[in-house]
């Protein structure tokens, strides 16, 4: 390594921050359009996120990065560095990102971008056919792009890649295979004890305010710095950061639907304290977020499952909600509110299913993308194949596309190979908070006492500070010393609902 | 003019769109800033700020922009033509702006932005000496910039070209002169007759959520848009906006101080109105915004004053506003409340200046300025200045810091020869209200029933819709047939608070 390396590296990392400052600001104009945006902001709007991503793109995979690529050897430099890991990093992503033409990024983003308003209009209408003609050119965008990209097996690969580094699709059937044989008979043994669990209480009018106070205490109490992050309310909950100093986080709150917001603020927390506790030194390079969004759903599921639907927590909080609470949550102990917010029972909505059946609603998506993307299935076609497809997983038909096909964002935000990764992240939570327990021998004692720093230490030691170092299979691999399993998910909703359940 | 020139047109507005994209998306960053950033946000959004910034600034001043510049010509466009302007001003902003070199931009970008930052903790704290080395920077870059513009008279002149295009210091000393001439006798027959007006049940506690909801009442009634437009609250009211469909207005709620909320909104409102109201034909090129801050000032205080504190408004306001506070304004009848929202006084804070007093508090900043650019003096010294400045001008001296020197954002955010513009706009408000009463006989009769639209109508076809056609002294004597005068402003004010204060 000689002085020049250095000076290269330098100017390399000087490039790469500015894109980075384009793409903070284009994440800042998705964030105000969820959050804030007047409806008529959007056609601005899409053009403005249009040219920010393309110059970012353009930005990035121009040739001046390959040269300055081309002169740095990621061995010249201490193994696991940020150094050697970033130019590794780097270099991935300039192969990758060169092949997309930045005509595509640019038509990408304004197309998603009205797309999610035309989605969200089909939604509230009940309309698919509005939204089809836009689902259609999303689509051809994506095969385009992956074609682009470049696959072997299947086209899905190529856009599962983007969300999900190195995985391949087949490999996630396996997977998925393994976990539907083993969730399908706990459905159906939980199915024959139905009555054993009471949630209707859950849908008593519940105070919006006092959820929103409640949600926030929750929040901070896990470790959420609002000195560098804040909560906002937008239709559908999501993260995003414009720095590891500035997180943003959103929920939802319904009066009727108390769970709804209690578990997507602290879904939504677990992906904040992922990004709040990325290595410091990592801030400014394409390091400094997190690896991948499997890895990342884990974090939001360790704190919005393992944590917040464990027993231990409410034994801590459930005092302090029913003081919140006196009157929805009369005569309902702790123990009723365990099995309440445990109940599973096959649903229409992914976001608001139980631990057990979530998985189901993936398994629907992973199937009807890649049918849609080899070509196979239509999108005329697509509402039809979703309702057959839910009562074959789920048993259960939706009666209109607002809850059926048109319930989730993704697809109208350009989002295809992305839906898999919530199942993987069900998967990993339990596998890293399995490794926590082991480290942290008084890990249950922690929470019953509402103390999170140990675990959030812990995770940020073996997962958070790393950033982008490792690429995800390889971080699994230090962290559990194997690779992503159904299995340990299979024990704990066995060991967990059979509990609940009695079996 | 032949289908080449077209297409080299095309081409220039294509590229000026994407400018725009950077400096809107720049715009929500500042936005944002001001408005839900958390404090941990401050180091990563200056440098995002800067980045922008920077790069819309290279992509203007390229030379490819003078290439197609230099192919066109507005003679060949039909004489105020969307696309004759459109030349005119690129030229112009063009030639401006290529005397500045990109690291200026970037280097006041990012000094402003943490500036900013400093200044706030300053102002709370009481240290102007924090704020001082900070300060001291801001106007050498200024002087920096000022110089590389040119100028020939006095620095001050190419600063204030910056926010009042073609406007002279000497042109805007013969003004305030003749302002300070009038208003100097005047302030002092209205002090003889203090007592002729109460303004003190004012600082009574009147709720903060209904002066909100009384405050978006106003906003709507005068005709800002909420479906391309929203309000928000933040420490200093500002307006900005990233397309003409999508206007920020802010404000900030006293509960002791119902006049703040009140004549903020309205305040912003009318800069809001001008922006929502820019012709839509201009939207995505340079003349799709006010033409210059005096003008823009103009409508702000037009809306603020000239109708907010007018009699008309309230006899058809007061009521209303009386149900929202019943205890508060007990007792208080319409006569009363009129006379204490125009009470003259004065006061060490410029935006809580009345109508009379407000243009002193810019006289001083002028003054300042004009020294501190020149050398004459000292950022060490301004504060003594300052407040034996006040003491000249207003009679009164600041006990502190935080209400003298450090009140007004402005400095920290490297925004020198922005002050005269205040001053500027109270004039043209009132030769611009004159117009439309020649021109709306019942314009009176309207405001006494809430009926905004046809003042709002008037002011759109003769300002608002034109965007930046043309340039603020010809827009000016295209509206009132004249120049820019004190004259009007000094009668307006002479009869308005001679018939208040009885003289």
């Amino acid at each position: 390594m000689t002085q020049n390396n250095d000076t290269i590296l330098e100017q390399l990392k000087k490039n790469l921050a500015e894109i980075q400052h384009l793409e903070h600001a284009a994440a800042l104009l998705d964030w105000d359009q969820q959050v804030n945006m007047p409806a008529g902001g959007a056609d601005a709007r899409a053009l403005q996120l249009a040219t920010l991503q393309k110059m970012a793109h353009e930005l990035f995979i121009a040739d001046s990065t390959g040269d300055l690529l081309e002169k740095l050897n990621e061995s010249d430099y201490p193994e696991d560095s940020l150094d050697a890991c970033l130019i590794r990093v780097v270099r991935e992503d300039w192969n990758k990102d060169r092949k997309i033409p930045s005509e595509l990024v640019e038509e990408l983003a304004s197309t998603t971008s009205r797309a999610q308003e035309v989605w969200a209009r089909a939604r509230t209408d009940n309309d698919f056919q509005l939204f089809q003609p836009w689902l259609e050119k999303i689509l051809e965008l994506n095969q385009r792009q992956a074609d682009l990209l470049g696959w072997e097996e299947h086209i899905y690969d190529a856009l599962l890649d983007l969300y999900e580094p190195h995985m391949k699709s087949n490999q996630v059937s396996v997977i998925f295979n393994e976990l539907r044989e083993g969730l399908v008979p706990l459905v159906q043994e939980i199915a024959a004890r139905r009555d054993a669990v009471d949630g209707s209480f859950l849908e008593r009018d519940f105070d919006v305010s006092r959820q929103w106070d409640f949600g926030m205490q929750a929040l901070t109490a896990i470790g959420f710095d609002l000195e560098r992050g804040r909560q906002d309310k937008s239709t559908h909950p999501f993260t995003t950061n414009f720095s590891r100093n500035d997180v943003r986080v959103t929920t939802r709150v319904h009066a009727d639907n108390m769970k709804s917001a209690l578990f997507s603020t602290l879904h939504e927390g677990g992906h904040g304290l992922y990004e709040q506790n990325v290595g410091s030194e990592l801030e400014g390079t394409p390091l400094g977020t997190g690896t991948s969004l499997g890895i990342h759903e884990s974090q939001s599921r360790l704190w919005e499952n393992l944590i917040g639907r464990s027993r231990a927590f409410w034994e801590h909080y459930y005092p302090q909600l029913q003081q919140l609470f006196p009157a929805d949550l009369q005569g309902v102990n702790v123990d009723q509110f365990y099995r309440a917010i445990n109940l599973v029972e096959p649903s229409l909505i992914r976001v608001e299913a139980d631990e057990v059946t979530y998985n189901l609603h993936v398994f629907l998506r992973f199937d009807l993308e890649r049918e849609l993307l080899s070509g196979q299935l239509a999108v005329a076609d697509l509402p039809q194949a979703w309702n057959d497809r839910m009562e074959q997983y789920l048993g259960i038909r939706p009666h209109n596309h607002t809850d059926g096909v048109l319930q989730d964002v993704h697809w109208s935000a350009g989002l295809m190979g992305y839906f898999p990764t919530y199942a993987l992240g069900n998967l990993l939570s339990v596998q890293f908070y399995h490794q926590a327990q082991l480290a942290l021998p008084d890990l249950e004692e922690q929470i019953l006492r509402g103390e999170f720093s140990p675990l959030r230490e812990w995770l940020t030691e073996n997962i958070y500070r790393h950033g982008r170092k490792f690429y995800p299979q390889e971080l699994v691999k230090r962290v559990t010393g194997g690779d992503i399993s159904a299995k340990p998910f299979l024990e704990y909703a066995r060991i967990k609902f059979g509990a609940i359940y009695g079996f």
